[in-house]
């Protein structure tokens, strides 16, 4: 038998354990969803790679983390316009990010980079094939970045760039970090969906269920991939959609699977953001009366105030997480 | 005092804790190093996004992790050509990569995107330029793939494509998810040295020593950081680089550093290799007759046979690994 002070030393490490700053990983690691071979003339146009070739583009690269102990869901986190997974990643004035803080909340997270961004293959074949002149002009794929200034009032900083909207709670004193996170975005030179859709779909029949939670250019990524099948899909957080599903359209994707759409501050002072809050509430509004479950989480009609579009790298991006932890754990069952 | 059965119980943990699978990190993130701002008027040719703006390109993405307890020398991870980070992380055959492996031996590990490659931002200002008839056709960027087909012959997975070199190492049994790992390379439209290595020489200077660890186009980078500035290098791996410094040039900036060039398997019957480990072997002798510490590790000749280019994803990944470990052990001092 142990004696009394031993299980207090044992004790005391584990309580130790329990609140101490590192972090126990079960397992940690990358893979690829999805990807097609595309044969093609025009990979380089440099003598030292060959021209005719076969790439593989259109997979989807995500790394994971799952944590030591009991599980709850996995989630998988999907970025948006411009951004890759590093928008999960420590904040821009050195925080935790949202992928480590879900991990010691103890859900095995998923982060990926969408096609065609980030670590996920770009196809040059066109853009070479413009340069040999093979391919008229204005074929050339339409990529772009968002600049500092056009992204400061799509991000909600403020109204127009450099003003700030009263209250904000995005660390501006570190936006030139928050710059060098965006990059060139090809979205408009896919499919729509976009195949990040398919590919998240693949990922949550493998995981056998999975929140996504997806944001801005991506929140409609999890209706769409709902859309396709509802297999594996444990759950959608959709954190300032883009767009939501129409609500005069075909519902029955939506009615099983719980869903919160979230919405931060300063939204009706934006008429970018404005009608698309309007037309996430008409959704909600039209799943709930078709008998799903569907709901809106509005920021500052919660008493939360002062959060931009980027509210995953806010001051109270972890007060925000801590919300999500608690809707998951109230609406989706345990694995 | 503790009990005897009490201390016997602790052991066991302790034992325990050090052979277990979860892997405890006492912390963990992702920051930029460098970076410069661009103005242009062909950001986007898209109605959503405003053509004219500022971005920020050239700096370098950095993500690490630092394990719990004694600290090695940090280790920075600098992939190659036409890849990214991933380079590192699990092998296309699922096995653990170098990243988490280096993490488990106690070296806090810092893993790159090269500047313009992964979550590193690209510029796409000229072919926005281009498509909107502004810049001439033939000033197109010079971005390009390596196909399956070249890419076969060049990680010397066999003389060309299928044929595979007897007792090769590289699991080409999941080759299809190693394809998923290449991307587009923006490398040929930077500046010599490559952005990198000033973003190199800073990481190495803000973790006030590190061991620059690079593989094949990278190969080059840590002698082009040194020869910026030896600050902070605390030593250099270099992997089947693409080039090593000229023999004849000057050798100041590498006689103080402890360095291994590194070659594996088939070099001999490589046109594009043999030359390249001819250089180096001619560097190294150089270095080493001005008094410097660079030394070849021809794997071959210490009996390590079959292996690929890339060699940090072969069968036998983790045993190279450790012969890494082990020359640090030897060479570089702790911090």
């Amino acid at each position: 038998m142990l004696s009394k002070m031993c299980l207090g030393v044992l004790g005391l490490l584990l309580a130790g354990a329990a609140v101490a700053e590192p972090l126990t990983i079960e397992s940690q690691g990358s893979f690829f969803i999805g990807g097609r071979e595309v044969k093609s003339d025009t990979l380089s146009t440099l003598p030292a790679y060959a021209p005719s070739g076969t790439i593989t583009v259109e997979q989807m690269y995500v790394h994971y983390q799952i944590p030591a102990g009991p599980k709850k869901p996995p989630l998988t986190l999907i970025h948006g316009c411009c951004l890759t997974g590093k928008t999960w990643e420590t904040t821009p004035d050195g925080r935790m990010g949202w992928d480590e803080y879900f991990v010691r909340q103890g859900f095995p997270t998923y982060v990926v980079d969408q096609v065609s961004r980030g670590r996920s293959a770009a196809d040059p074949s066109i853009i070479n094939s413009v340069k040999l002149g093979k391919t008229a002009v204005d074929k050339t794929p339409p990529v772009f970045s968002a600049g500092h200034e056009a992204a400061w009032a799509i991000f909600r900083f403020g109204p127009e760039y450099p003003k700030v909207y009263p209250g904000m709670q995005f660390p501006l004193e570190a936006v030139d970090e928050f710059w060098k996170q965006m990059v060139l975005d090809w979205a408009a030179t896919l499919t729509t969906p976009n195949p990040t859709v398919p590919a998240l779909s693949a990922l949550a029949i493998k995981l056998k269920g999975t929140v996504l939670l997806s944001h801005s250019q991506s929140g409609i990524y999890p209706f769409q991939t709902a859309a396709l099948s509802n297999e594996g899909i444990a759950g959608i957080i959709s954190l300032e959609p883009g767009g939501c599903p129409a609500p005069d359209g075909d519902l029955k994707p939506y009615l099983k699977i719980p869903t919160v759409v979230v919405f931060a501050d300063y939204v009706d002072l934006s008429t970018r953001w404005a009608p698309r809050l309007k037309l996430c509430r008409e959704f909600a509004a039209a799943v709930q009366k078709a008998g799903g479950k569907t709901e809106l989480m509005l920021l500052p009609e919660m008493g939360i105030k002062g959060n931009s579009h980027m509210l995953m790298q806010d001051r109270n991006s972890l007060d925000i997480a801590a919300l999500l932890v608690g809707w998951i754990n109230k609406n989706v069952a345990a694995p």
